[in-house]
């Protein structure tokens, strides 16, 4: 296994909550190259993701409480596009934790093999994770002390009711409550930083995980592109202490301009997110 | 995107009846190349992923109902071991299915790019999928014709019970079963074919789900390495036209020899399990 400076020791809510204290900042800043749709003057190739995604890091790296590249739009270059993750993955300073959106799920063996991929060759501080396999399924994950596992309970997508809404017999809790009580124990029993995933498109359900999960970090995507509420999501997901959310924005800021200027613009879109995300956090304490 | 000569526009499962007439074996062979864990005279690294998996295939091809690479032991390779996918993929001749493990579950514009990765990138015939996230979800899979989505019901870990065993209120019936249902359902109103994963582990529940879905092919992982039973899943699981089953078989196969002959081991291997499956399939009908 390659050595990776970013496997950091100090765990990942640590990690995270000084990051906060140090940036004031919430957002964290989705990577998501969407093929086909450079901004102008970058190739649409694996060389302008790597070119693309480093000029938006330096653009706002400053702001960002957290990188969160999303796997699929860089696989979706074919076979080179891992190689610009791995590329990308470097541009990312050491001091800014880095979430690789892959949402694995697999049996145990299985699930060692991507906890090499992505913890120890591509030295990501945490991962996103599917809990339909269960907890000894995610046991290679959240044996890792210094790493973050973001489970997913209830995400942004207009159908995620189809399973996570269904209520689940004796207390008639939906599945995404029982998640989310299952991620707290494993958050309580395991060395890994364990958070959910929750979509800013549902705030009411956003609160109800709260909850259930008053300290796990929430990682909150759906915002701008799939119309989730910021301030809303902010007041409802927010902990005590003022943090505990990672308010993603992916495209918002990416393509803020499809022009020459997009990291500019990039910049820009996140100054803007990261500010209104401060106001209601503001509204929140007050 | 990239022509792929396997982009067949025949439907999946007519392609996977038509193997299994023509071979007369219910036989997957997974390539699980475990890092570490390479036979004498292979190297331990991306290059020698692509030689093992190679001779692998070249010594069972005329026994395999389809190949089944799994993602995530390519990935602990690193960057290269994407590079070593797309190079087994071209060793598997174009009339063998190939089923990519991949376990994918994500939002609509995510899934899409996933497809266009597996299906448009890499050729795959078809992919497991995790059905957390709900029927849009899948949509970017189940609008593909010819291709096969494989949908995790209950997988082979002893702890998938967590939450694909809980009763969802009203019917009483597990979620297993519920997806199991909907599965059939989404098979009926989308251009692809439909699947489903379920656990050699657990021949109860395969025969419970196979009246629930009574057409769908099934993969049946967690035969030899993780203790299922051959004899029983294909008694519970097998259709009444003597198919509708992908006995899959990984290290048993892989591993059957960790001498030079690793190749004829695996052959001998592959024989042993397809006249195995192929006697209980006899039983069945009789």
């Amino acid at each position: 296994m390659t050595e990776q400076p970013h496997s950091a020791a100090r765990a990942f809510d640590i990690q995270l909550a000084e990051r906060a204290e140090v940036t004031d900042s919430l957002l964290c800043v989705g990577l998501d190259p969407v093929r086909g749709r450079m901004p102008l003057g970058i190739p649409d190739n694996a060389a302008g993701v790597v070119e693309f995604c480093s000029s938006l890091i330096e653009a706002t790296e400053d702001l960002a409480l957290a990188y969160k590249p999303n796997l699929a739009f860089f696989l979706a270059y074919g076979a080179d596009g891992l190689d610009a993750l791995y590329a990308v993955r470097k541009r990312i300073p050491n001091d800014i934790p880095m979430i690789l959106d892959c949402k694995v799920g697999d049996v145990g063996s299985t699930a060692q093999a991507y906890a090499s991929a992505w913890f120890d060759e591509l030295g990501a501080d945490a991962i996103t994770v599917h809990p339909y396999l269960g907890e000894d399924s995610l046991e290679p994950f959240l044996a890792r002390p210094g790493k973050g596992v973001i489970v997913l309970a209830k995400t942004s997508n207009a159908g995620s009711g189809d399973l996570q809404d269904k209520p689940i017999t004796g207390d008639q809790r939906p599945v995404y409550h029982y998640i989310a009580g299952r991620a707290a124990a494993w958050d309580a029993a395991y060395p890994a930083s364990v958070g959910l995933v929750v979509g800013a498109t549902w705030p009411d359900q956003l609160r109800s995980i709260r909850e259930i999960a008053p300290d796990l970090p929430i990682l909150l995507p759906g915002v701008g592109a799939q119309g989730g509420d910021v301030a809303a999501s902010v007041r409802a997901g927010l902990r005590p202490d003022g943090t505990g959310l990672l308010c993603s924005s992916s495209r918002g800021i990416m393509y803020a301009s499809a022009g020459a200027d997009f990291a500019d613009a990039a910049r820009g879109a996140a100054i803007r997110f990261r500010d209104e995300i401060n106001a209601a956090r503001l509204t929140n304490i007050a």
